[in-house]
């Protein structure tokens, strides 16, 4: 439990939650959708996609059926774009953290939010782990979080003349610099990385070079070793340069861009047989060992097992069926988009002949 | 067997032959070509596609994952341009009526045109069945098949002034009619059906008026009874008509149109484990009962089987690594599309940093 869930904000009820809004667990709430079953749908990340759009988002794939070719991110806007009719509740930027049963054999998820949502089922399509980003690991500092200290933040609020420091040595930090001298004329910006070379595209160090040379972005490398603290607030931190000399860097906020990476996170905290990193699941129906529990995409294991996008297209489906068919305790029976009038009310299309 | 089987055509050897070129054995000889493995493509119908192109062309499916809408049509269309750089051998217009295991494991297959083909390894994607024409059930009348007998002929010899029966009653047989009228133009031509009614779009039911008004084609109802043969030809029909009343339609040519569904066929016969009339199959390999027989698509049954499109493409996929697994005798590790060079090379695409 966070902070922030303690403070009792009212949970929400549902059908299910989806943990994850990449391929697995897009396609898994246009699933639920077609059973007629509310979704949440839960990311860490600001937005969907998962590693299609965190790490491959302009390079092609040829192997999603049907689709000869596209980008990671073009598939992402695809599977939006089939979304869309199905009304799935969003929670972007937020990580489940803790996951109860509860007597009734509903499930309690408490997320980074500290939103609450009491479920009749979860559908974990986490694959390789929250998308989270590096934190940087330095006594005392991350007391300073959400207020002095940012992880790649998209946007936070900066008063006249302050001193922003941007750590970090690849594009991200990079482009943090660039775009924050454009917004923020009359903020001082220092560029802090452990040594004076940077990754990023062409077209953005020049940009870089060409702010040096006015001296509206300052460069400093060196290594943090330790900060300093005024009045509870973030005062000033502690470096070590190339040279091995002590130095002291002032400021106001510390923009940390140190990268996103996967992290499994508390999942495995949750009681879930698993075998190495993955939930071990049936594949008659993509249940956990917890009743109630599916595990869809990268993040499950099973005779015959292959980490693909095609395959959790798959997964998700026969979950869904399966969800659908222990949520009614009754048979669920196929439908076919192309003739049900059940599944065209649902999508919202019309056919000629469909009864309403 | 049949007789041209018989006649010893060389038989031409193979990795893979996969039966039915549905969604599943399109998608099934895409994923054999990303595993290096050479296929043979084998349908009744001459064309592509299966039920999808068959029975619902025209109409729009929904939850083929990421594609928000496409018809039955521009499915098989998007899965044959996937497939183009895969150097796939295709028979279409064959059925595959023999399945026979060869001694050193592999299997021998035979076309109804009269093709063996000799594979380590079989896909059946042969869905609900084999697409093929209904026949017309009359003493003796079989025998003419190929002569004077035609079963929804694409394109059949005529010569000067013959006189041509089409037997059918709905769009595929006027528009035959009408075609044959235009195609032909000293052919006699006689549309025969029980009842003088036709099932057919609106403009081809107005070209048949419009022609019957001239006399260019003749309409008759009535039923079939028997033939007349004449020196092993086959010289009449012999008819009753609507009122009871026996009448003989002499005739050069019958070209029959009772329509094409699907007949599951010898399958049943090749020794495979079935329930109902689906293979039995592992869902870690889409394996059969018989070692290098795999089963994917409508045909196949595991628990929890959905007969979707997408469940096929999941199918093919494990199988294709399954068999890759079996004819090379080792692990075979998941490359991605998106990032390996020897599947760049397969697919014929060209990403910077690829070696050759
Ligand atoms: C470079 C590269 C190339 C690839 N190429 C191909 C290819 O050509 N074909 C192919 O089929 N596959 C390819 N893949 C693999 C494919 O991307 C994965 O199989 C697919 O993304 C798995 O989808 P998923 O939804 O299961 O998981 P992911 O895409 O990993 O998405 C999981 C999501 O869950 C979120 N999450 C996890 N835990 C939590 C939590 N506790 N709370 C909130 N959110 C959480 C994460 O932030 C993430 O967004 C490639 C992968 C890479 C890295
Ligand atoms: C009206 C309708 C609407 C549908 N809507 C949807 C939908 O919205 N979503 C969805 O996922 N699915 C839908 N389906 C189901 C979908 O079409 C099937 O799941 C899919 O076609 C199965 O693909 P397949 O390749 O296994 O078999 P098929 O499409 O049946 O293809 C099998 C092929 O094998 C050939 N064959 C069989 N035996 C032999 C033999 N011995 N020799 C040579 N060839 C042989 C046949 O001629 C045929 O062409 C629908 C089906 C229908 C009828």
């Amino acid at each position: 439990m966070t902070d922030s869930a303690a403070t009792a904000t009212p949970s929400i009820d549902t059908d299910a939650v989806v943990i994850g809004a990449g391929p697995a667990g897009l396609f898994q709430a246009f699933q639920l959708g077609l059973q007629g079953l509310n979704a949440h749908l839960v990311d860490a990340l600001p937005h969907a996609g998962g590693q299609c759009a965190q790490l491959y988002g302009d390079k092609p794939i040829y192997d999603v059926p049907g689709i000869p070719v596209c980008t990671g991110r073009e598939l992402v806007d695809l599977l939006l774009r089939q979304l869309a009719p199905i009304p799935v509740q969003w929670h972007l930027g937020s990580q489940v953290q803790a996951l109860e049963s509860l007597a009734d054999g509903r499930f309690l998820l408490t997320t980074s939010a500290g939103v609450q949502l009491r479920t009749r089922s979860v559908f974990i399509a986490a694959g390789v782990g929250a998308f989270v980003p590096r934190t940087l690991k330095i006594d005392g500092l991350q007391a300073h979080l959400g207020r002095q200290l940012h992880y790649h933040p998209a946007d936070v609020a900066v008063a006249p003349n302050e001193h922003i420091v941007i750590h970090g040595g690849d594009e991200d930090a990079v482009a943090a610099a660039l775009r924050c001298a454009q917004e923020h004329p009359t903020a001082r910006i220092t560029l802090l990385h452990r040594r004076d070379v940077f990754q990023a595209a062409p077209e953005l160090l020049a940009q870089l070079q060409a702010l040096r040379a006015t001296g509206r972005i300052a460069v400093v490398a060196a290594q943090i070793n330790a900060i300093e603290e005024q009045d509870g607030q973030l005062a000033a931190l502690l470096l070590t340069d190339p040279q091995g000399a002590p130095q002291r860097l002032a400021l106001d906020q510390l923009w940390v861009y140190l990268g996103i990476s996967p992290r499994l996170g508390p999942i495995a905290d949750w009681g879930l047989a698993m075998e190495r990193k993955q939930l071990q699941v049936d594949a008659a129906t993509f249940s956990t060992n917890l009743p109630g529990i599916y595990a869809v995409g990268d993040i499950n294991t099973y005779a015959g097992k292959r980490r693909l996008i095609l395959c959790a297209f798959h997964e998700a489906t026969l979950a869904a069926f399966a969800a659908a068919e222990w949520l009614s305790g009754d048979k669920v029976a196929l439908q076919y988009t192309t003739t049900s009038a059940r599944l065209h009310a649902i999508l919202g299309v019309e056919h000629p002949g469909d009864s309403d």
